[in-house]
């Protein structure tokens, strides 16, 4: 693939140079003239189905970023751990949250914390050139967001919006993937290296974004309360393939991505009178599609 | 009042000397110890009530940002233009908005647009050391996030959640506040500097961001289909002081702000295994409180 890590700039001026694109193209137009090749299916070994009244919400995650945490997320899914479980938390501008601490000690026990994992030599990461204050290196993996500290050898997920946690109280190897959250609002990166996590919600944010917003403290729904509820939550790979959602999203190791990313750094789109010159980790979309049969 | 505006950073790494705080406080802390005159009320001749079913959202404009805008959006609602506009846009991750372009010709026409304002020498800014990737300062004035430009001698408002701006079409002259929008998703500070923003959601932004996202291209709510509404929209210096919401908000150019800020910088919680050492401009919380009447 004729796609060169980009260094991560050190400085405070955003790097406008565009390295890939003699032209600037709108968002559309970028995926458009994408190749066949830069989409991938999803992983269906690592993905999840989650069913509500309002419809599924589709995330994927990540082994390589939370290996004993992911595989106790799919080992208690199969369980049936999740189905029927409500979401007890609608924080504004920061999480929703589902769990049962008392079912859950039925099914697992707490976990290693995985906050950040060795910085693989080969992986398919993507770097931004854009400053982050939170990291050195920020950028993706498999479309996740991810910062790195080369120098510690070392690499992570970054809370941007839509990615899933592992809850945790106090301790470090206090959760297990039986108490996961969602970031719905502006990205809380101090939460990164201080908790698992563990992948990122492909499709059906609008789900779990809308939900009314509890009003105790931390955004707690009470006990008694008419809660939102997770129908069922299943591996996509053991779903039948009629009711599977065939989607394909655009390769974050594509040269199409770093166009995509090129053109809403700078957007030529007529609106913009000006150009950012700058990208925030966060703000990088992730394109989505309706997988054609082949 | 003895707080020095902080010198910005060009560093990539994040300032972490602690200021202005011997001991670090979490965020309940720091409030319980703050001073009575570092809170202030708002400013009622420029705060808009609007009433929804779920309750009343309360915006501050800001004259010294946007002084035609905000004399407009006065105007239009003291001639109740605003009264049951429904709202028309609920982009999931970005925007609610509302205005009716038809109902608007009868009492507004378009304003110059108002993206910047010449940076004044003593008003009451304060600026993060942290770096930014869209700016080279960014901080506060009046409790609103600002950004800044000090060599071109200007400075303008920044997209961070519970901004309010004034929509427009491609040509820059063509908003006038009778088409408003709130964010309510990730900061699109890619938004900074294209348009006129107008002041920020000081209450209510769980009504504004748990509307039913529209599925339709930028979020529009379909003709017709059942959308919120907004009831009313009053200026507090209009509503009998007994229908008031005695609030009031902490002062940004307080030294409690400073020693806030640092606390969620480099969180003391118990939660927090490791400090960040850094904070988002948009990440800064805005403590507000009942009004204790003397």
């Amino acid at each position: 693939m004729a796609l060169a890590l980009t260094a991560c700039g050190n400085h405070h001026m955003p790097v406008r140079e565009v390295r890939d694109a003699p032209q600037m193209l709108t968002m559309p137009q970028v995926l458009e003239q994408s190749a066949p090749d830069e989409w991938r299916s999803l992983d269906l070994a690592n993905t999840l189905y989650l069913e509500f009244e309002q419809g599924r919400v589709i995330i994927e995650l990540y082994p390589w970023l939370a290996p004993k945490h992911v595989a106790n997320i799919l080992r208690l899914t199969r369980a049936g751990y999740f189905d029927q479980l409500n979401i007890i938390r609608v924080q504004d501008n920061f999480v929703v949250q589902w769990g049962d601490g008392e079912k859950a000690k039925q099914f697992t026990q707490s976990l290693p914390g995985e906050f950040e994992q060795p910085l693989p030599k080969d992986a398919p990461i993507i770097y931004l050139p854009d400053v982050d204050g939170y990291a050195s290196h920020v950028g993706f993996r498999d479309s996740m967001p991810i910062a790195a500290d080369p120098e510690a050898g070392l690499y992570w997920g970054a809370h941007c919006y839509g990615v899933l946690g592992a809850g945790r109280d106090n301790s470090k190897d206090s959760g297990s993937g039986a108490e996961l959250y969602v970031v719905t609002g502006h990205a809380p990166r101090q939460l990164d290296r201080n908790i698992t996590v563990a992948g990122r919600v492909i499709q059906g944010m609008p789900i779990l974004s809308a939900f009314t917003r509890g009003e105790a403290p931390m955004g707690m729904l009470p006990e008694q309360a008419a809660k939102p509820q997770i129908l069922k939550v299943r591996v996509a790979a053991d779903v039948p393939e009629a009711e599977r959602t065939a989607l394909e999203i655009l390769r974050s190791d594509s040269a199409s991505f770093v166009r995509l990313v090129e053109s809403r750094r700078n957007r030529p789109d007529a609106w913009y009178l000006r150009k950012a010159g700058h990208i925030d980790l966060c703000n990088v979309p992730l394109p989505t599609r309706p997988k054609t049969t082949p």
